[in-house]
């Protein structure tokens, strides 16, 4: 029996046969079917659906992804397929629509969470997403819980260490990386590919070798709702919990972290950075707590700051103030204004602006963009 | 524009809207759709699929769950449903059965991967599953890299840290917990809910606080498919490649927590444990190192020993010789033959013997099981 069993899988690895649908072709003599399968400068999708009447193709890359949709065509085999012109190099997310149900791809296990949705990925290599891809070396990433006495609750969030830091005595900075409504302490590094970044970009000798902590910004949550906690119940006015994150985040995680890390506990080795809402958090941090990072860098961000709130950052010795937002983001008016009065308070700062709007595959680039100017 | 987002992002976080189409419904006003809910001792599952023509159920709690499925009614609203009695407490896979194509549920964010398939999970609570859910004081998950010269590559193993381990100054025992063919590094945490099972028995006192390291067992694999790493080209007749896994096992990663955490490096402080091929591993490990470790669990194992290396075990002073498997598994045999042979060399050991066959269910009991046995 011991035997037999080994000599069917066997026979299904060496046909390189990955999942169900492939084991059963495999097993039943049937084609192979592959998607999405890149071939040059085209890109076919496939889906076996012998008994649905319409099937089509939604991706992120298309003009009006929520609402855009390609007709798949059926196959005297029942297989649906549409080949498109390879979009530009990212990672899109994409999904069939199955007699009006959107689907995912059953033979794609590239899958990212965006909040409660999980989404195929499609991802083109090229130039921009190099660093998208695994690193030859590659760090630690781990889920760890803390206790907040400002929340009530214990938490749990994410923590990358960079490839060598178990072997090495040495002492590391941190980037504290913060995430957007309807995210979660998963974000950065499911959609935002925050460890395979980072692996490169320390690999390549462009960035400090950092640890980088990404805590759940959704004050009344525990954990990513896949841990199946329930969340706390907050009264939003309560005055207890004005800013309650955000100093959980200075008072709790950041001593948490220093505890419980080898890592350098002075401003100068601290950097705090985050998308939208977590721009919003990023900024407000800065301002409550303006002496404890030296590298703050708002991305897309739901915030703004004062003449006098920049002025006392200024102060503080800021060494690096990197706002970034795309340029048909609906929220870069915002960026705009802050970057005007981060001028006019004579505080040195990068104003990146990018193609596009409120997206990760901006997040990506910002990451990807100001990590390498950190600690240095 | 930052607060009327906060107002829209307070309104749904309000109204529990948790993902797309609850959003959907929510800011269009429709009615907020459910699925599964368990109300009492039924469960009712619930898809939107106007344009569906034929909508099924499948679950893994039928009696033919590959094949079998249960009709599914569409409401006026568009809105298909099926209510049926709660199954016995357990964690199920289920999925919809849209005009033939398997669809997961997009309200359920509970879900499972099994090798390159994500699977629903429909999780019963009650006095077998008590454990399966999130304990109080829960540990650390880490995913980490190891490199391995026998293999000839870089892998990744995930390792389990249990609740106090960071501010602790105590050295832990370690529990070696191998996954069977089609899984990989995240097998048991995933459908295995390793973490939760050893939260819940350390917290109660009923399991002694340990490590848990859950290598990649597929020896030409870097790690888990959804790291997008190729895999290594290997000749299964290669001597070279004989019992690598294994091999890398006791000779490297052995050493490699052993190195990188604080354990007990002693046989009595090392237990290893598996399934199907993993059980294999298990029994291979205890052959080739016999003196490596004292607590032995080969679980619906794909295995065999001879007389003579049982005699070895004996001899090398074995404390726990834990053998599991499900009276209906294809398996059984083997183990009963395995049962007996330990009984004829007089080795004392434990044969669990279980409902059902080669499954999860099974897997998860015996974890839960034998946990408490190990390190005593």
């Amino acid at each position: 029996m011991k035997k037999l069993i080994a000599i069917i899988a066997g026979l299904a690895l060496a046909a390189g046969a990955a999942n169900a649908q492939e084991l059963a072709n495999f097993a039943f003599g049937g084609p192979r079917i592959v998607s999405p399968e890149i071939q040059g400068d085209s890109v076919t999708f496939r889906l076996s659906a012998n008994y649905a009447t319409v099937v089509n193709l939604s991706g992120s890359w298309m003009p009006n992804p929520w609402g855009g949709s390609i007709p798949m065509q059926k196959g005297a085999d029942g297989v649906w397929s549409v080949k498109i012109a390879l979009p530009s190099p990212e990672i899109y997310t994409y999904n069939f629509v199955v007699d009006g149900v959107s689907v995912n791809d059953p033979l794609n296990y590239m899958v990212q969470r965006d909040g409660t949705r999980y989404l195929n990925m499609l991802m083109v290599p090229g130039e921009r997403t190099e660093n998208y891809f695994p690193a030859n070396q590659r760090g630690t990433v781990s889920y760890k819980w803390y206790d907040s006495e400002i929340l009530g609750i214990n938490r749990r969030l994410t923590v990358y260490t960079p490839y060598g830091y178990e072997t090495s005595k040495a002492k590391y900075p941190v980037l504290y990386l913060l995430h957007g409504a309807g995210g979660d302490e998963e974000a950065w590094t499911s959609m935002g590919r925050a460890a395979q970044i980072l692996d490169n970009l320390i690999e390549k000798g462009l960035a400090e070798p950092m640890i980088v902590v990404m805590p759940n910004g959704n004050p009344n949550q525990q954990a990513a709702c896949t841990m199946g906690l329930p969340n706390k119940e907050m009264s939003w006015n309560d005055p207890a919990y004005q800013n309650a994150y955000v100093r959980s985040l200075c008072e709790e995680i950041v001593p948490f972290i220093e505890k419980n890390y080898r890592v350098i506990a002075k401003p100068e080795s601290r950097a705090i950075a985050g998308l939208s809402m977590g721009g919003g958090h990023t900024i407000t941090a800065s301002i409550l707590y303006p002496e404890m990072f030296d590298y703050i860098c708002p991305l897309s961000a739901a915030g703004s700051a004062t003449a006098e709130q920049v002025k006392a950052l200024k102060d503080a010795g800021v060494k690096l103030y990197f706002l970034a937002c795309g340029t048909t983001d609906f929220l870069y008016e915002g960026s705009k204004a802050l970057d005007k009065t981060l001028t006019e308070q004579g505080l040195d700062h990068i104003f990146y602006e990018s193609d596009g709007g409120h997206v990760w595959s901006n997040w990506r680039l910002y990451l990807n963009t100001f990590a390498p100017l950190l600690f240095k």
